[in-house]
């Protein structure tokens, strides 16, 4: 009996601090980092920058350790993301930012399809001389207010008269904050068209491998020298862990306390912010070197 | 070789007849009609009644053959249905048709749950003294205009919101035909609000099995002695299918050529209109009873 009382207690104690330091045994050589929710709060105007993040980028500018952008934003062009990010003072450059628009446009290129365009006004210039009278295809993003039940069936009319109806869907998402509030994201809608038409779409962001492999080898690393951080419980930390990549969640952005129960994801670890998971994230890899 | 030939011939000539016979085997002692797109076509003001369909009610009703009209209809109250329905000199009592709002209504009053609406704004006045402050479940059925995207997102919140969140579909359809066009049903909208929050809804309406027994009970007959008549061919045909009662689709309504390819359903019989099938049916019966 009391030795079963004291295996318990020995079990309670050190459980956590292993937990909490196993997923930075394995020596890190990049960092993929969620936009929205992580770098700063979506809102009006700019948006408010997440306290601690302009720094922790910047650290991790000074130690080297290399860092891309992986964004399922589609409410702003590449370049007015970028703005953003400077305007609150961010190091970031346009070629560390993997989005789905430009993805999306090699792809239609590539295939030489025609799309009908159900996403955010503000991106629809990006697609200009893509887009004519027949379309082969839907392409879908967060079209935000966009999303009314006109444009629906417009764009499910349009999946209907095709002969091999195809919809590409920029990112997955559930839901995402929006000025203080939750709002339904792209995945909601492409859900309820894919219902209507019995169809599935093909998803280019996250979660999808493929994205997170072109940031992979725009570093020229391996899944598992990798570490993702995010708010998206699905599309950041389940969508990275699929490929290997450790999944890392922060309670910025999007997070709900429900995040830290979720029936098929957990995350290697959960850090306060940024700041906390990059701080951890530096100490460890300095120890790492010291060892070698 | 003559014999293959000689047989092939034969089965061409013959399986089609067998086909359209067997439905029409066993006694039907009774009906259960969908109303929009087999009775009228939804349009302006009272939408128009589908050619045959007035006569074919009528020829029921001096047959003696009973009907109950089933209808997942929730962009108007009862009442007005009715009314709709008198315009066209259908012959129809309130008490012939099931829809989902009183249904709905008294599962809400029987595990005394507080409704939150995403209705059609011409069926929010049916659930008065109903509706609170704090929510206990979403109430959706066809929205039409309402199912904005301001409109989508509060009903997201209030899911979110819920300890044991549950949602409501009055019905659970792809599409229907409005004003000449297709445009998306309840089951599209209610499939985005259940993957954004993790959970199924309860379907009060075609195609629950509840639903179809209701009216088959209110009757006094067995699943096997009824056949369902709809244009709808996952709710009508395969719902009523799925209970044990023979489905018949409709070329009218939201019926497109691909329904008659459905990689689920298989329709007992394809007619026409309403009109070809009551005919049908008429017919076998006298001779079912001339032979009994």
């Amino acid at each position: 009996m009391m030795t079963q009382v004291v295996i318990v207690c020995f079990l309670t104690l050190t459980l956590p601090v292993m937990a909490v330091n196993s997923w930075l045994a394995e020596p890190i050589k990049g960092l993929l980092l969620d936009i929205t929710g992580v770098l700063y709060e979506s809102g009006e105007g700019f948006g408010t920058a997440i306290p601690g993040s302009v720094e922790a980028v910047k650290r991790l500018r000074e130690t080297g350790i290399p860092v891309r952008f992986v964004t399922n934003e589609t409410c702003a062009t590449r370049a007015e993301l970028i703005k953003k990010l400077h305007h609150h003072s961010f190091s970031v450059s346009e070629g560390d930012v993997f989005s789905p628009v430009p993805a999306v446009i090699s792809l239609l290129k590539e295939r030489g399809l025609v799309p009908h365009l159900l996403v955010h006004p503000a991106i629809e210039c990006e697609f200009s001389g893509l887009v004519a009278g027949n379309p082969t295809c839907v392409v879908m993003g967060d079209a935000d207010e966009a999303f009314s039940f006109a444009n629906m069936n417009v764009a499910f009319r349009a999946l209907k008269a095709m002969e091999d109806p195809k919809l590409f869907a920029l990112g997955f998402g559930k839901y995402y904050k929006h000025k203080g509030q939750l709002q339904l994201d792209v995945g909601a809608f492409a859900t309820a068209l894919e219902f209507a038409c019995d169809i599935k779409s093909e998803i280019v962001g996250k979660p999808s491998p493929l994205f997170f492999d072109a940031a992979l080898s725009d570093i020229g690393i391996t899944a598992k020298e990798a570490v993702m951080i995010g708010d998206d419980i699905v599309s950041d930390v389940g969508g990275a862990q699929k490929c290997g990549i450790r999944g890392v969640l922060v309670r910025t952005g999007k997070y709900t306390r429900s995040c830290e129960n979720h029936p098929t994801v957990t995350p290697h670890f959960i850090a306060n912010n940024l700041s906390e998971a990059v701080d951890l994230i530096i100490e460890a890899q300095s120890k790492n070197i010291h060892q070698v």
